[in-house]
């Protein structure tokens, strides 16, 4: 599936030409990979953060559909393959110093998250309360599906 | 500034309540850091992703200011002093196995990007065109301010 024959990445080696230039020149970490943050390109939420390896990328760029590098499972993700809930890529941006990917995906009405919600990101910290013990308010009432009916005995990829 | 006599987060025991519970225990990475996504409260539009240590984000939930840990200074960022680009924080979001956070914050008619533009992530990268070069797109095309005014001569934090 993978075109191994294009070479999409410029070697870093400027740092002007990384920062203004219009070559792709990704930074992988000493892991080999890159953080991704990803949103509905309908509602703008961020659903998820992860990781891509350099095949993870090249393989977004080159099907539109979003693929990640799992730490937990240690291999090559395409994202919704076991949920049905694949992300159909809209927009791929890199920032300023190339070492940080932000996806865009169309999710239709189905979810991100291994726990059941749309977003990863359902529930949110008070803050400006100094006095107050750090108590999470959910902002995702219901899940969209059963995480038990979808994903059955496969392990939780949360780790402590 | 920091009330250090505020036990904020709780130690991670149990997968459930990390995922499911109402408290909040943040995993910080082998460098003491964890990954921040910053978007602007108005535009949804993400405008940089960074990493705070324990001491940061404890600060920007005490000042509902953005404080982040800079991998290239090796130090706590009080996003903006230089700029004056202060980051209202208006939401905080944790994720699901709570090793990411997403901030929302107010910047104004502001800047996020040290290279001058609104948003880091000012270019797009082109997908699903398996046969040309990678060129990447400017989203946009004016920035915000002269870096050269604003930080002088200070060393550029992009590290190849």
């Amino acid at each position: 599936m993978l075109n191994k024959s294009i070479n999409m990445f410029k070697k870093r080696e400027n740092v002007g030409e990384i920062e203004e230039g219009n070559l792709l020149s990704p930074k992988f970490d000493n892991d080999g990979l890159i953080p991704v943050v990803t949103t509905c390109a309908n509602t703008k939420e961020i659903l998820m953060h992860g990781y891509m390896n350099v095949e993870a990328l090249k393989l977004t760029i080159e099907t539109k559909e979003a693929y990640y590098w799992s730490r937990s499972r240690k291999k090559i993700w395409h994202k919704g393959k076991t949920s049905g809930f694949v992300q159909k890529v809209k927009e791929i941006r890199i920032d300023d110093d190339q070492d940080s990917v932000w996806l865009s995906v169309d999710i239709g009405d189905g979810a991100s998250c291994h726990v059941g919600y749309r977003s990863c990101f359902y529930r949110s910290i008070p803050f400006g309360d100094s006095s107050a013990s750090t108590v999470l308010k959910f902002e995702e009432k219901e899940k969209v599906f059963d995480p038990k009916k979808v994903y059955g005995d496969a392990p939780n990829p949360t780790k402590l």
